[in-house]
């Protein structure tokens, strides 16, 4: 999936076989075609068609309905709310919360950080998307507050999640080859998905330390997207670059990510949504001749494309 | 039309022939194709498109721009503000507003209760959604101000109208059956229209003591719609199961009854308004391959369904 | 581009030949094939499908998600904010801003005034949208607090230019003639486009002696839109009707506005947006059944009108 136009450098012949130096990866190999993930990607599109469940969103005011839809078109239902009242209350029949810092309001500052403190004490699993991250003050503080009580899956592109990092100070070995690349773009990523592989693998071990079962996952789109838990980098090429045409491509794939971590794992979660997502906007595009009818299309495409066809997307995976 | 995903279990031969028992229905009977209700409805129809009267909404920011659009599809023009100058300055240009209480911001507290009282001095006929009745210290302080400067219709799913009586402290004979049942499921409901039948009564009784000309109704949306004006329950059948997959299909609904309000009494607008989107979904089911194109051909089909379609609906009566 | 259904009544047999009376137009002569100025039209159109800029935007929640998907549409990139840090530190790396009033929080009372302070004193060039000036206190303040701080171009109907000129204490010599036929009407326009050619004509000369380079425009949407930089007033008309059954045509049209004025003059930018709208429009009702495929269309063909097309379009000029 693809929410910038950066073009996608993840090759495999760039990469360092060097097993000493953290986080350099070791070769990707293709996922089998009977490999378990593969299983349990199946499954989750399923359990979703068949159970609906809730994930609830605090998410920004310009994609919000997107949001909604696209998790309604991959078979959940939602709610959306602004208020920790109506958060935590709701956090009791929601299986998974999806949080996103895209247009922020003075009160949330106190808001996001209530409301985080009460979704870990419930060991209440949740997405955070930390979108424009290292824009304004009071996003920064907002991002620096779920520190201590982090969640379950971060997915952005990949400009957010290295300045993430450097928000909650995690100690990412190859952060300062990048620092002059990696600079807030607005919402846009200006740094291609590789370039934040090493911070993902370290937040992903720091989110396990808090995560329900010790499991977390990162997520970083692009034009092949980056997925892990950790222990694993997963890539998901594919995709179209109408994606970057229509706003909440992004926004959407996060709120999709919330709804299947309401039925599975967080590393299941992640690549589910991911996949879908892939398959959905290559359909789309197919199907479409411009912004307008590629977003009408993409949300059907969400709503018929099979599990089969999720399940066996191509992926590949490397040991960390 | 369909909000929730429930069953439709209102049909004639579960009734219970019990005129005694308070709420009870008697034998609900097909609305004679020239019933005075019918030109009523095929007159509201028209009267919308030919004047494009304005309804002005306070709703929430997931579907507020399905909202403006279904209202401007139906015929009406829109204004939206979140602030009591706006609302009060407004209204006296507008013929109806529309209030929906689905995401709430702190400052809204106080707002609404002000401009409800306000709406109330002025004589200005509205309409409540109460999306997600029940669940918030913050929604439910905001629906108990409502109650002494009460809408003059009330639209919601039957989990909502049942909460909001509650709320309201009505005296509702068949509340105690349902207790166990009944319980705030997010912004979906849990509980089929017929069990809010005797709340809507009850409650469109209660705003008619408050109403404008002593005329006021209940609109419960479901498999089958119920509308009431407190002394007849009508009950309108058909409408999508597609629209449980977009968001906002209730949320609009609402505003365009407001549109209908601006332009007729509070029965025939919830009717018309019912009518209009059942005929509206089936011809957009019939149309589209997904939840996108099912958006898009629903507001197509806002614009392009006749007051002759709409005012021949399937509609039974039955005396309270 | 037509945000109202008011007809158009700027014929050039209704102008009057009197240069003495100030904003008297003269006679209204084609823009000639080969005018330099079609030639920055076409510019512009190419620039932002080449540089994709992105341009900020500070916007209403009914049409935030419009107004971003336009401006993609059309070529740039968005970033939409309520936080005067968030715009500050955005402004740095957007080359221009959109700031729209449609629907107001309490705290934008304060948040506006001190953007506006802050982009003047950087010297960045923004775009107002005046949305229902005229209706409520908070937002009569807001437009105040611009008068020392103004943008570099206003986009409105005719009656928000009207009434924005009156909050302003501008001297538009023919105010009085419309004085009785002005007045607000929630967001939809009551008075012709023509009528607010001198407060037009004033305001875009009040602009440029705040606006960097001293260059400004001020364009009013209509049935024919007008254009003026305070020296010469274009008219561009075509267009659909069927903008005004949508919510946020004008709306979009102030961002994409923006997404221009990153690239070049603020007059440019401002004929450029309305004659893409108008030429889009066209295409878009053509192939759509109503306000949903409207919308769909409309978006497609933002993306799909070439530079040759819109730069190709009539337009007329006449000198003030």
């Amino acid at each position: 999936m693809s929410t910038d136009a950066s073009p996608d450098t993840s090759s495999s012949s760039s990469i360092v076989d060097d097993a000493k130096r953290f986080g350099t990866p070791t070769e990707a190999t293709p996922l089998a075609d009977d490999d378990h993930q593969r299983e349990l990607i199946a499954q989750a599109v399923d359990k979703v068609r068949d159970t609906t469940p809730l994930a609830q969103s605090f998410t920004n005011f310009v994609t919000i309905n997107l949001v909604a839809n696209a998790q309604l078109a991959a078979g959940g239902t939602a709610a959306m709310s602004y208020l920790p009242d109506d958060i935590i209350d709701t956090a009791a029949i929601a299986k998974a919360t999806y949080i996103n810092v895209g247009t922020l309001l003075p009160f949330f500052k106190d808001a996001l950080g209530n409301i985080a403190r009460s979704l870990h004490a419930a060991q209440h699993p949740w997405v955070l998307d930390p979108v424009a991250a290292g824009i304004g003050r009071t996003r920064s503080a907002i991002l620096w507050a779920f520190r201590s009580a982090p969640p379950t899956i971060v997915r952005g592109n990949a400009s957010e999640i290295i300045a993430l990092a450097g928000i909650w100070d995690l100690n990412v070995p190859s952060a300062g080859a990048h620092a002059d690349t990696t600079r807030p773009a607005g919402v846009e990523a200006v740094d291609d998905v590789d370039s934040a592989r090493d911070a993902a693998v370290i937040m992903a071990r720091y989110l396990r330390g808090y995560a329900p079962n010790h499991r977390a996952a990162v997520a970083v789109s692009g034009a092949t997207d980056l997925v892990t838990d950790g222990d694993t980098v997963y890539r998901l090429p594919g995709g179209s670059e109408m994606m970057t045409k229509i706003t909440g491509a992004g926004c959407s794939l996060g709120g999709v990510t919330a709804t299947y971590l309401a039925v599975t794992d967080p590393l299941t979660a992640a690549l589910t949504a991911s996949a879908l997502y892939n398959r959905a906007s290559e359909e789309a595009e197919r199907a479409s001749h411009g912004p307008g009818s590629f977003q009408t299309a993409f949300l059907d495409a969400l709503w018929n494309t099979t599990a089969q066809t999720v399940s066996q997307s191509p992926i590949t995976a490397e040991a960390v």
